[in-house]
């Protein structure tokens, strides 16, 4: 084998050693310009107080959900998990690059090579520690499409928790090995609705035929959690313990970029459901655009921030040249594009906190579009607050163009991406198009690509 | 992000840089103590010439399957592909071993990391490129449970190349995903035998309810691909070429076994199928054991290898330490331990040169077990060979225990393996198992992942 190493400019991926891994998650809450708007309790309509969460999440998440840190240490016993997969690779998309005739030079961040086969992970591991330092015997979740479903059941089975998962009946049905997935790793799964439970029935009672929602599901999940004994509830995305869970993912990109010679990108492109990918792959890039040192700090130093003076508004940092956001959710499921800034329940029975996000109503039962992951009601709150500071752009993609666009990328580079992920991927070859020209002399675009499509393969039959 | 490297003890996976990836093919057949037997003529039964081979494989490969150099350079387009997911990893399975309660150091190389989810594209890269070289337009093969198929597929999209799979018709049904997979890359699909060509109609003549078999599949694509006009056959598995491709997987796991400190492997473990895989991880190591110098060598001197005095007899080297290789083989379909040593057929319809090889016959049907990769009647010749010259043991695993052993390693380390792969998984539990005492004092066991088990999940629910 020869010894030299690639040049940058020929590289295909940037790979860290395990030594590489991130050592803190980053917090975006420390870094907002305004802070985010405090979760509200579903009775008072006052302030949550964290004691008020702990019957249904783990202590050490909770107090993560009101931290504003801006660097949280991971454990070794988590680190040791993530190790299993992470650092996961940085590629450059030379022959989609080549395939759409642009001059951008086009990244992914390939969250599809954790053994689930998407990012979730990144958060199950950590809310499964946490739990099991509680000394919790069993958690509740719902799950879509079933990434995160599998996540958990994964997760768990290294700390020996027990977990039940309610499925989206309409994922249910349709993505069989999902549930497969989950059950290889000792989990057991509902459909949702589901006659288990009294928020299920009733919702059945409604409508039998309902095809389910995240919302639905999510009721399902914490009733079992809070009637239980000795259980917990644990959610894939939307609140910021989990946002700060995923943000392994942007820190890793950032020193894989500079790995291939970038300075950083100029557009980053997520894919935007209940918002942890996004928010992953994106905030220690805001984070650093607002400060002007997230990414040469990586948590090393441990010292508290100091706040005054490091913050810029976002007109400032903008035009210091930091990369454009940009969140690409579906045409179906617009909660970001299209709905409303206010609180909102993260569930249908109305059991969760009061959140401020982007919302379509909690009752919001989207299309049963392939892009599971894609179909809650609501944005992550500190995603939402994201956009509303003006630090994210927002654009929504067709369901036809996302697969065509998840076609074109396998054939390309070869991983057939998650539903999901199409969006990030059409929403960036849209941006690559605009850029004609000597190819590599364009702009630097990082694509998210939360996870592969493996499981989602009749979607891709459909399509085709 | 930290530094400093993870003393080598404590690492979880070793990660070569793209750098790192072999430049070389190793070929056994140069180092074997006594030489290969040849391929005979199906019609003479005189030693086969090059260009017989040639109506039905491209030229490139002819070559190789002849060839004795001991190192074969890879073309650079076929790295460049290589480089989308190699180096594969190769991860120490710390879990493991301490659910087992061994005290030896179980070392995985991960070839599920590719975005077929095996090690074949190894191969199917560089079948498509060689078969471009030639200016062929259309490709046909056979798959098991799809993973060559899709293998295939994936590699001729990169090339512009069309192609057309006969799909044993037992995987055919039972695994729709891997024949989705195959289309998202552009591959067509057929269920074999089909009605499609005269094998294939004599099959289903004599059994219409024949579930196929991969000897059924090989005879139809090869009559398709010397009837079509610029056409060429590609085989997955079983001859010297695809031996060669897959030893890049060995040569890189032994720079990975060094990167954790260790001097090699004691024990190597592969499973057995057509014998690719069990190749490609175990060769370099065999050459290494006969020759002294292939692991340190790497292809790096271009200088004709002096054969002379450099090999030893098996009993010679095993006296040095030389690493056992295992061979691990269903007990359904056990060619390499019960099969007759002689010259047969690789299909069923006679097509292919007559190859010395392990065989159950060319008739043999196995039963539908699920590990689609096993059931091929006979071993590769070079595997074959290896095994007569008592350069290589092999065991059976039934596919009861294969299936525990996979669940076990799934909850262990995370990754679901596929179900070829959980036959070494098996046979290195039961060799660990062996080793009791202070943990990671023991030998080292060095398992080849052939691939995940994502498409295989029906499978695994059967068996749970």
């Amino acid at each position: 084998m020869t010894a030299q190493a690639t040049p940058a400019n020929e590289m295909t991926k940037a790979i860290l050693p395990d030594s590489a891994l991130p050592t803190h998650w980053y917090n975006l809450a420390a870094d907002f310009p305004e802070p985010l708007p405090p979760h509200l309790h579903p009775g008072t309509r006052k302030p949550l107080k964290p004691e008020e969460m702990e019957p249904i999440f783990a202590s050490g998440l909770v107090e993560q959900e009101f931290s504003t840190d801006r660097w949280i240490e991971i454990p070794e016993p988590i680190r040791e998990i993530y190790r299993l997969w992470r650092p996961a690779p940085l590629a450059r998309a030379r022959r989609l690059e080549k395939e759409l005739g642009t001059s951008a030079r086009i990244y992914y961040k390939n969250e599809s090579v954790s053994p689930i086969g998407s990012h979730k992970p990144n958060t199950s591991v950590a809310q499964a520690y946490y739990n099991k330092l509680d000394g919790i015997s069993n958690l509740t979740t719902e799950t879509g499409a079933g990434q995160w479903g599998a996540s958990l059941s994964f997760a768990a089975g290294f700390f020996g928790l027990g977990v039940e998962v309610w499925q989206v009946r309409a994922s249910y049905d349709s993505k069989p090995y999902r549930r497969m997935l989950m059950e290889v790793y000792g989990g057991s799964v509902h459909p949702s609705p589901s006659n288990l439970t009294e928020a299920g029935r009733a919702m059945l009672e409604k409508d039998p035929d309902t095809p389910g929602s995240l919302g639905m599901a999510v009721s399902e999940a914490i009733e079992v959690a809070v009637k239980g004994d000795n259980s917990r509830y644990a959610l894939g995305s939307v609140l910021n313990h989990v946002m700060l869970h995923q943000t392994i993912i942007g820190q890793e990109a950032a020193a894989q970029l500079a790995m291939f010679g970038e300075s950083g990108p100029d557009v980053v492109v997520g894919c935007a459901g209940g918002g942890s990918n996004l928010a992953g792959l994106t905030f220690p890039f805001i984070g650093h655009s607002l400060t002007g040192s997230v990414l040469d700090d990586g948590g090393r130093s441990s010292s508290p921030t100091d706040r005054s003076g490091t913050r810029r508004d976002p007109s400032e940092f903008l035009r210091d040249g930091a990369p454009r956001i940009v969140a690409a959710e579906p045409a179906k499921c617009p909660s970001l594009t299209e709905g409303e800034y206010r609180y909102d329940h993260g569930d249908v029975a109305g059991l969760t906190p009061l959140l401020k996000m982007h919302t379509l109503g909690q009752d919001f039962v989207p299309d049963p579009i392939h892009a599971g992951g894609l179909r809650y009601h609501a944005m992550a709150p500190m995603v939402s607050h994201a956009v509303e500071l003006g630090l994210m752009e927002t654009t929504t993609v067709e369901q036809e163009d996302a697969f065509a666009a998840g076609v074109r990328f396998a054939r390309c580079e070869g991983t057939v991406p998650a539903p999901e992920s199409n969006h990030a991927i059409a929403a960036a070859c849209v941006e690559a198009e605009k850029h004609k020209g000597e190819p590599g002399t364009g702009p630097v675009i990082l694509i998210g690509l939360s996870g592969n499509g493996f499981l989602d393969l009749p979607a891709y039959s459909q399509f085709l």
